[in-house]
């Protein structure tokens, strides 16, 4: 019988400022990536939200970005120095592990935000410093990773536990990495069409690229969007469709 | 035989700026404040400090202030909630933690920073609030409180572990608290002197305010200054005339 | 014939947060108070707003407050040295204006925001550094100063330009500050009683307090809020009624 | 008869943390490129940096940089749209201005600091971007501008006021960029050797490459650092034998 996960990023409220639809989004994901404060998030929303997987059963996981609330941790930063990356990494993960802990709860996993996660995707020292400090300072933790990327090299280098993410709405490019937002047909809107994706992902246990190509990959976790009320839609589409299916689909 | 420890404020260097004589400071102080990046340190400088800790054998304690860089955690903020209060002090706390374990090190104590502790030490929901959190997200932590303060009392009362803080160079009012800066003869200057008083709280256990009152307090950590060289110079002259008296400074 | 300013806080979003509904207000109001990137709002979101307020011709003012975006500016913050609250203010006036310079517009007012404002009402030394600063950096400007308070009577010592501001939505204690917000019946919800409060007050150019004293001011501006539809149908409530009675509303 | 300027990066520090030898380097160079805030600086310090420009005849000019207080504005940011990059450089610009004229001083140039320079020094959007950004809000200064990149010929494209800049303890590749500070011989440590380069740079209305290629420059105004005493000595040796070999060191 055939089980996959669903992620999203969630606690993205700051100070007063509400973002995304968490609590809708609680009852359709079984992970939760909880913003830590530095791209998004804060001591409190970071409680709220822990409180809220909490009474929903969803597994709780460490979300670490760049520090940049400006760009919500979604720009490039060059130039942060391999001591400097590796504390930031430890800040966010221990910051939220106490919150938890403060609710008799505990981390699960851990997942790098927006620009953060991009760069080490392709960039094997930063993945490696990465997930050192996470063995280093939570070894209980399993890492989430971009599936065929240099983050999951080097958590399966480290012997780290860890888990794989395909996407629903997004097509691949031949070499498995995401297509750019940027070009026409990157993402898909159609719940039907990103569910029967993330179905031929685990029948074919490969992303096939939009020309055809199948590159393997274990799909173990599925990240959807909960931004605005379509994205919820469509979370919500997916999970309907995969249970149709007969996945189940449950915190790995 | 008596014994005492000697704290101080350390780790309070930010992003490329410099503050503070950290090294000199931890080869006289047995416990360590440590900045946790709301108003001061940043994720790399407090893994820097907590290294030096390890090497200098000197206690490694928690230090969470207000978000306050500009004010560096001195203005006192009027109107944040219990709640937020509550994560904020988790959040400070579980950061230094993670950054504490990743290098085999742990915690010993926990202590307010500037215009929080000043807060916590008059409002008994505020230092309500913070042991709460202490204890529910890292029991084992001894909560170092300003002697005879709301502090003191509401680490007695949730039965938390507890040092009494007293200061070296600083004179008290009648009731115990700190003269305020602001007044003449505030503050000592004169290692010896400092260092008398210091001797003379344990003796009395008690402190003597300027008028002649004495407040029974336990004098169990002494805080001294690292701010610039004449500061280093107090504490130094303080652990010298202390040790030459017969006193055992060490950690608590 | 009668003539009243109606004034509302915009430009709140930050970063990737979004706050406020300012379209809709714009379309109500003849003066906004544009927050200057310290408690809210940024440069881009400064520069929209601007750009907002020329195209729905609203007359265009800096609105600074405290640095401190987790409070949002409305926690009052003690221990700001004059020569800070100084350069805080001319600081967030002087970002406005260039913004506003470069798509030929200009700034016409100034008014402090939350905490800030709060303190200074009841603070003549916090006043008149607020108004020296302004008339320093920028004498053209008109100064909003909550009625019967600190900042008018600074602003008046120091011949600033000067408008008073009145609120449709919160009721008046004897002294005529605003009932607090804690208070049971503080705040107006009906369009009809709050516009009904206005005209009353145009009458009398007095406020009444709720136990029927009549304190002098002159009311100039009237302050509405657009944090939630809610409220954007109370201030558009307002506009109307005041319209059907015969009041022009139009920028001072 | 020769004249150059000579400019360094001040007012850099930050909130209770104190940066750089400003009074020594305010005795020493022509010019003065004010932090605003977002990458170091902070509204007080800036007025501090200002009065000391004023009372030592220092021409005043805003030092805009990426909002990255972390990494000092150095590390390069990707992903920053155009809206975006143009309303960053105006609102610094902007709050320097009016504390400036708050002190009945006025700014004559800006300058992009660290990785801002350095991106648009190489990329002809961005350098676009600035220019038009200066010349809308603030028409009257001059770009300073590193000569022979993207940044001199887009002030020269859009016809704003220019001075070009040369760097006295750096050398220079065969296409007139800086040498990497990664590579060994890029930094000048001989103030001897700082200088003749300087006055063979007038000579030859050139910079010569490491290798003997000549790039031909306007050097209007040379870059020295106050960051330690011996970058002090360094520049006080630059301006000393400028000015034995005749050359006259103003304000351009």
């Amino acid at each position: 019988m055939t089980q996959i996960d669903l992620n999203s990023d969630l606690g993205e409220s700051y100070g007063p400022w509400r973002m995304g639809q968490d609590s809708d989004m609680l009852d359709i994901v079984t992970s939760a990536n909880v913003a830590c404060g530095l791209h998004a998030g804060d001591p409190a929303e970071m409680a709220r939200t822990v409180a809220m997987c909490l009474e929903k059963n969803v597994g709780i996981g460490a979300h670490p970005g760049f520090d940049d609330l400006h760009g919500f941790g979604r720009r490039e930063i060059i130039g942060t120095s391999d001591t400097k990356l590796r504390a930031l990494v430890i800040y966010q993960i221990g910051a939220l592990q106490a919150i938890a802990r403060a609710q008799g709860a505990a981390l699960r996993h851990v997942k790098m935000h927006g620009a953060l996660s991009n760069m080490a995707a392709r960039d094997a020292r930063m993945s490696g410093i990465f997930v050192r400090a996470v063995l280093d300072c939570a070894p209980e933790l399993t890492v989430m990773a971009v599936a065929a990327t240099e983050i999951q090299s080097a958590a399966e280098a480290a012997g780290a536990r860890l888990v794989c993410e395909v996407f629903a709405d997004r097509t691949y490019t031949d070499n498995g990495t995401l297509t750019p937002r940027s070009v026409a047909g990157a993402v898909i809107h159609d719940p039907v069409v990103a569910a029967e994706n993330v179905l031929r992902m685990i029948d074919d246990q490969a992303v096939t690229s939009t020309s055809g190509v199948k590159v393997p990959v274990r799909p173990e976790t599925v990240c959807v969007h909960g931004d605005n009320p379509a994205a919820v839609k469509l979370a919500a589409g997916v999970r309907a469709r995969l249970e149709k299916a007969g996945v189940t689909v449950a915190a790995f």
